[in-house]
């Protein structure tokens, strides 16, 4: 099918009209249109190629809410007029140990990414959500819980249960002591679940500045990283912590605020991290872990969860022509707490 | 009671004989004679203040075998002739939560280190085992079961558990794809519980050296980590890795060699490692953890595991006369490969 969205079309130029083809569904491919796109740090790196593996052109979006607009013959799932949800991934083998076990962000064969993938069938490049329609097989094609605000949703769909997955996976319930190093897209999100976990929740700042913003987002303290009295007072007082900061920085300050057998998640940076210490870590069994986004069945399960206690991402939202001002101030981490695109007011001729 | 050793008396002087007192039996003591002590890294570091903190004279030793000579009126597990063991710790608060659980080696107030400790009760300093006599309440006074030779039982104290513990946490077992990394005391213990618990276990060491030897302990492959066709071949394929090297390194060839929820195990270094990538802690959801020797009941499990599994480490022999010589060739890994000193050999006067 034809559609139309915004590309990328090289490293250092604008974002800019692009008209493209959706693969025909196949039997148990979903049409979605998309109504809300919300923007994450990795369309910015896509489109400028941060990474160096940008093909171009390129649709960046892959936090997605969309309505079902033609289901495959085999579909049983997803029918005509269903509100779905897309996010990183729209295939994976399905066969290998970690899909079996719901984990298809870690398929063995990489998932078929959202955007900048392979399709497993015909081998074309995978677009992304800043587009006004998107295939995808219908296990890809999440089911969003009645009364879970569309407007709002998208960011869910990679910062949340980016953050959301760890959450989990480290038991946090009520009792938790969780930390939450950095407030932007993801951490603002990883504080309203810790709260609606149960969890005591403390953010780590390095300045006062973002106190209020963190206690509005239901945290119960902020903790200066840089005041060294006051983190020597908080030592070993953490059960996790959970770490969104995306570039080289110090974890050992962290480790030492776990209690022993606590545990620091890296979820923000992908590359290096300094020099560090590994006393803590020996004298306090403690861990430092990665987390990689989640399952479908994870999301799914982070969905009801949001319905259910009423948690949503606070979002700006934009017109899909605004998304390179977007771009330029999620580089400087101007926006509280993550842009979402409003599709529904995208026009244009397919 | 008085009693005789070799003892410590500045950071650049050889160990010499030292005649000093032990505290009197209180009720919940046992008095040891010394039969076997092992020799740790721990106790050359002490001897040499290589972390600034030793308070001369010192009379290292915390890999302690010996035989019961007086129980005080309270003893109830413990009787004159029993054969026993005490490591790294001789008493704790017994009250908070670690204790409570039987993690005494993280106890919240710090166990009472077996040397360069501080008396629970009188503030006085502790000494260790490279003495006639030993002096510890009786919790701390471990049985070794019937079966296990004494002679080469004491680094089962401190280099022993400090593998079998997380060996123990992270739950491996048979099926358990194990890679140790170091062929030194602990490293070589390591190997033998891996394979005692039912893994498959493959040494990791830059060269094909050690492979020989590696086998001959029942490990099923070496791997050359400084091959990097093998490693590349290798990535993903290990569930745990005991990282015992005790001195700045590089994690990431670990890391990289993890399966998907892996863990690195660091019981060597304390202190600075290399900078390190996060990028295959994230994708795979893999873990750095430390690891701090094991509690009472843990020891006493591991002692009943060797015996059951006939496993010992594999030792030299020495007089404590020849400590100096020996902490010489232990600098430069000069030992198969752990010294044990022979106490029964040791007399002068009291």
């Amino acid at each position: 099918m034809k559609t139309h969205g915004f590309a990328a079309t090289a490293h250092n130029k604008p974002l800019s009209p692009f008209s493209f083809d959706r693969r025909e569904l196949r039997a148990n491919d979903v049409a979605i249109e998309i109504l809300y796109s919300g923007i994450c740090h990795t369309d910015l790196h896509t489109a400028r190629n941060d990474w160096g593996i940008t093909a171009y052109p390129v649709v960046p979006g892959h936090e997605i809410i969309g309505r079902v607009i033609a289901v495959g013959s085999e579909v049983k799932a997803r029918k005509v007029g269903d509100a779905v949800a897309v996010g990183t991934m729209v295939d994976a083998c399905m066969t290998c140990d970690q899909c079996r076990r719901g984990e298809e962000q870690m398929c063995r064969t990489l998932p078929t990414y959202t955007f900048g993938g392979h399709d497993r069938v015909t081998g074309e490049l995978t677009q992304g959500g800043f587009a006004k329609h998107l295939v995808v097989r219908e296990e890809f094609a999440l089911a969003v819980p009645k009364g879970l605000d569309l407007t709002r949703a998208a960011p869910l769909l990679c910062g949340g249960v980016t953050v959301y997955s760890p959450l989990r996976t480290w038991k946090v319930g009520p009792g938790s002591r969780v930390g939450v190093v950095g407030l932007g897209g993801l951490g603002h999100l990883a504080v309203k679940f810790a709260v609606g976990l149960g969890a005591h929740v403390t953010v780590l700042s390095r300045t006062k500045d973002k106190e209020a913003g963190a206690l509005a987002l239901g945290a119960d303290a902020l903790l200066v990283s840089s005041d060294a009295e006051a983190v020597k007072r908080a030592a070993s007082s953490f059960d996790v912590i959970i770490d969104t900061v995306p570039y080289k920085h110090n974890l050992s300050p962290y480790v030492s605020l776990l209690d022993i057998e606590g545990t620091l998640v890296l979820v923000g940076q992908l590359g290096p991290v300094d020099e560090l210490n590994t006393f803590p870590l020996v004298a306090g069994r403690r861990r430092i872990v990665g987390s990689p986004s989640g399952g479908l069945s994870e999301t799914q399960e982070m969905l009801e969860f949001c319905a259910r206690k009423n948690i949503l991402p606070d979002v700006e939202v934009i017109r899909l022509e605004q998304v390179n001002e977007a771009f330029v101030r999620l580089d400087r981490s101007d926006v509280r707490y993550r842009f979402v695109i409003d599709m529904t007011k995208f026009g244009g001729a397919v």
